[in-house]
């Protein structure tokens, strides 16, 4: 992923809540220092003491972080000094698992110092975890990338290849009984989840109708058109509020140029393709976008509920477009749902609030998921900047209302 | 509840959520001209064109508001042209109902000069909201006026009443089995509800224990003894930057002096009495409390069903204490819950969402409750400033989380 | 003053850099209080305790002061209270006066409870002091309350007359030879003046030209007509970044109804009329107005050499207007400077510095002025709200740049 | 200078006031490309065209300038590439300067197309104020790669070699007559200067004495101790609501470990050695300090009066130190001043303003110096970071009173 980037482009921080292309890079590679190396491995010692500070994110837990808004300062540690910090954190952690391989587990030491029984099984899940952990900073170093490269009036390109044109299928909605539904991740022991994921449990879902397929640039430009931005009462006081006070007018990488409307994706800037689905909207737009086109933004667990059968098939970072591909089946006619998963996040109208019985990870991970259960939005599916593997039905996405650097879309629902 | 107050006291807004008292009875007053006497009297000229929009809260279908942080830079009008705008309202409210009363209805003109048919249901419909709603703002009027009393260093009385003192009950937990429960209010022609109480539907309750009351000043200072307002793992992430750049470090209306704590209450600054609910704190330290304690805090509809059935009884405005009093019951040793109603609103963690198949209310007035549905959490009970015709189960406050200037407290739950 | 004021009217403070009428009546108050009582009366027991720390303005030495964005939060003390609060304090002076003319001079406690030598001199010099503070905050209750009146959209009014009309003067520039000139105020044992026009002193003058009056709000309009406020190249840099920040188009109290100018004067919002002088600009626009005119700012030495040997004369509080009045004398035609007094204050292109030699008074009173030297342009000559016997040719008045509120407007020079 | 930094040191911006490294690099370079070749060189064809926005600094005249607080999110164009842009502007500019040698003009063509007269005299005028604005940015690119390097926890090297150390002379006043003096930058033909400095004209500078040498960090640390910080008296009233509001409570570059303190210079973080001056201390500090030692700043004019026949001379930037050195001479006991040029710039009390007579450059390099000249002070002398060859007595430099990361520090005088 880091092959088309110049050095220069390692370190650019575009936005508070964005983070340089190096940082990412080092702060995957902490979280195997931190939670891995130091209390598995006996006698472990850092590559650089300050890269605790450095690197850690948010975990109060171990140390005071360095301070979010001030990550692309950080001209040093350079690139190179990272990628060895990478191999090397990287070769003892493969070390680590070769000598689990020949023994029943690691000597292990806590990193206060004291030494506990540690397994196989402890070691293991966190390098499961660590992977996991580094998907997701791998689709936000392309969406932090895409931020400073949209905003750059030189537009630079990541990549080449653009999504092959398609003519958008009927937008059609397809009803969905409800019910007593099991939700959430399964049991222990199966495949990996988060621990927002659980406990698996039962929740009541009214009937609903979920549309086919994401809503399209074309359709959201009919919004636009009809002065969507311009009526107070399309959308929630906060969203009027805040789009007003930021001068939206259009979604984050529209740019309009002589009367004419551009996107911006990784592969340069480019008159708007209508049969694209609509990307970096906010929640705000979302709701503004569901009301005038006389539907609702689904719950999490209708698009759940829907979702359940089905394979996570699409349009992932694989595929190497990088943007989201016009609907490629034929749900229109045949009743099916179409890019569930791969394209974009979908926003859903459930606020991100832990399941009943909800448990955090013992210790400092614990600080990994459930702190961040406030005004929050849950969004579903995947984006085109997510690994297939990283993608599955229970999966539990979450941004504020207001993001927009995100790969998030919309998919319009409705009551019966 | 004006008679405390001097000419001085009515033109203070201390802050931007909060609103002056004398504009609190200007736009009571306003909602009645706008939303009753311009669509259903025939003719009728508004006392002062300029009230349209000086007393306009929030709704844009009206015009444009004046611009709620300058609500206290209105010396004029004084408050006697409020109150002879009230009278004036008033009255002209009393003719129409008066009216209503020998015929089958008015003549009915819409604020854009349309006549329209209307019925006397619809008068009744908007004069009975017009109660409601001024019965919101009475309540505001008072925690308003609370903030701005209690950030005098005079700390001026508005009443003289103490709540009586009584040891607090111990504190125990009710096991509540839950299951598949109708929530939200009756259908219409029963008694009145919001919009947002609507449509009545089933969910699904997981068995929960709730406390048998409220948290008390006593066990909330153990918790800041324990240096709960230092540790990070106790908070929500947003909760954590918020306090910390905020500097708090107790509730909103606790003060030191000499190493001892007092609290500001409508009667004066008072040494802290532990026998007392706690009141004004956010969400956040809500949720840093219980999750302190060993606990959490309930749903919206776990509250809500257990509250199923129970009167609405307690320390209302009527009581003339504006301050939450201890738990009154032995509930603590029957397993009864107290302190449902009255004394403070309680937390909840249940974001501030629509009920399935929601419809907010036709025209302006549908900007009433739905447009604020992010961000907010729900609070359930009601309060010592709260009319006690006011309370019901299915009553839906809501707040944003560091939101800390109304009487807000803490009645936390458990799994089971 | 204070008779056309309703008592709601006394509470407001619309910005931060104003203060609440009532706060002024009892700060001037606090003064007399602080430096003349407390110091020279033995045994001296302050009205409230807590006033010391209310209505102390920016003086380090006597406390920490109540912070001054808050000024208006204090509905308590009343105006009532305020104005008994006054008397006590005005009889306590009074007393004190009286008993200096008995004898050589109070017993003397000094505010650490320490009793010193104080003499007649001490006492009457204090006095002094405290009149002109009062005359100063007498303009600044004028001004504090025309921005809040000036933002109601009722815009009440304050007075009832209006300047007479009267054709403008034709601007011409008088030619000044400058030269080796003494400045500043004259020696003890004179007349009062402030710290900060001492030391007299010697200046080096270049030869000048100054216009004979104001700039007329006719000769602003065509400013502004030519498109003054959108060419960057007439403006400081700091002037250009503040008016684009805050949407500055025109002088503060100018209003666009329907295509046409009205200006908004203590006694109403009237029609604007061309005759009378710009008032309520920036040092910013002054600056912006004269590069446009083909001409500059005088320093604060040229107006001073100028006026020197002219008699303060003009528009004073006195006259009742409340507002500058047209150029009533024929210099335009004589070769005499016109308005050099009354009307508006006069900016210079003159930073306020200390003059060679500069002491501040001793003790806490030396904050008076010289901790105020930094990043302020002086003004000269007096406006229509300025007290008759408070205008000298050496007086020093001082604005930041972008400050409007003032009643502050322009007079051009030349080099020669 | 750019070679001991890595690719990643030229896009750090680490705070709104200082640039990137490689901004500096192509803003001087679009100087001679938009003031040199496009307006002399016929059918001159731009680099790029989208440089023009991207590195004009705050010409207004030569179209909108990209956000200055953004510049560091230009990853792209890569330093090859500016570098390569320096290449070939150098190379135009040198084959332009090559062609006058050859007969008596260009050709010359302004920016708007349209073809004017133009001399050799104008060429070069222009190639000088660009050799000149690269000597201003040479400096400043140091000294944001110092406030970079600085407030990185890694502390970063620039340089290896420290100031030599040595036992402070002695601090003594030299006392000067004043008297009516020349100052300013003498008439066209003579050397180069900037618009600021002219025109030479005549002064009356009061007796004064100063400083004979610069203060030391020994002498600050004292002021420090003497709580320094904690009292407001000794601070203008902006400066101690700045220094309040930030947390200052050392110069810049101070950092206290473990009780000690240190200093980061640019060859690493090290103890503080009280020998040398105090650097990086803002005007509000330089004030402070002043009035605690009993003495004052002095204004620009006594500095060039008592600089006046002095040879520049002194530790520049060709010393390669990068830092402030300890007084070299024997003035304590000679009478001499030493340290007036190199070292650090010295802050005076004389706010930035234009001289009697002065007129900008005309046309857009007006934009230069005259549009600053509100709200700032003159510093005098010239820095360790300063090139030997930009040093003279009229030199005017000028920073905002709180700015603290150029080479500044302090110069004290007296009356006499």
């Amino acid at each position: 992923m880091c092959e088309p980037l110049e050095i220069e482009d390692f370190g650019v921080q575009p936005m508070e809540d964005a983070s340089p292309p190096k940082w990412h890079l080092a702060h995957t590679t902490w979280f195997f220092e931190t939670f891995v190396l130091k209390p598995f491995v006996a006698g472990y010692r850092p590559v650089n003491d300050q890269f605790e500070h450095l690197f850690n994110s948010y975990y109060n837990g171990v140390g005071e972080p360095f301070p979010r808004p001030r990550r692309g300062f950080l001209s040093r540690p350079t690139v190179a000094e990272i990628l060895a910090y990478r191999q090397r954190v990287d070769a003892d952690v493969q070390r680590l698992l070769d000598s689990l391989a020949d023994d029943g587990g690691p000597a292990v030491q806590q990193s206060n110092g004291a030494v506990r029984d540690g397994s196989r099984e402890d070691v293991l899940s966190r390098v499961v975890l660590g992977v996991h952990h580094g998907q997701q900073h791998q689709e936000l170093l392309l969406t932090d990338l895409k931020y400073n490269f949209g905003h750059n009036p030189l537009f630079p390109c990541y990549g080449q290849a653009a999504p092959p044109e398609q003519a958008p299928d009927p937008l059609v909605y397809i009803e969905n009984g409800g019910g007593a539904r099991q939700v959430g991740a399964c049991a222990a022991g199966s495949a990996f989840c988060f621990d927002n994921e659980l406990p698996r449990h039962e929740v009541l879902v009214h009937p609903f109708r979920l549309a086919n397929r994401l809503v399209t640039n074309g359709e959201y430009l009919a919004f636009m058109n009809d002065n969507g931005y311009q009526q107070p009462h399309l959308w929630l006081s906060e969203g009027w509020a805040h789009q007003q006070q930021q001068g939206w007018a259009a979604p984050l990488y529209w740019r309009r140029r002589d009367g004419e409307w551009f996107e911006y994706r990784l592969d340069g800037l480019h008159p708007l393709r209508l049969d694209l689905p609509v990307v970096h909207v906010s929640a705000f737009e979302a709701f503004a976008y569901a009301g005038w086109a006389g539907a609702r933004l689904p719950t999490e667990f209708e698009w759940e509920a829907a979702a359940q059968g089905s394979e996570p098939d699409g349009n992932f970072v694989e595929a190497g477009y990088y943007h989201p591909g016009a609907c490629r089946s034929e749900g229109g006619r045949t009743g099916q749902l179409d890019q569930l998963y791969g394209d974009v996040w979908q926003w859903t109208a459930s606020s991100y609030a832990p399941y009943p019985g909800y448990r955090p990870l013992p210790g400092t991970l614990g600080e990994y998921n459930g702190k961040f259960m406030s005004s929050q939005l849950v969004l579903r599916g995947a984006s085109c900047a997510t690994p297939r593997s990283h993608a599955r039905e229970s999966y539990r996405n979450f941004f504020y209302p207001p993001d927009r650097w995100q790969f998030s879309g919309i998919r319009l629902a409705q009551d019966v």
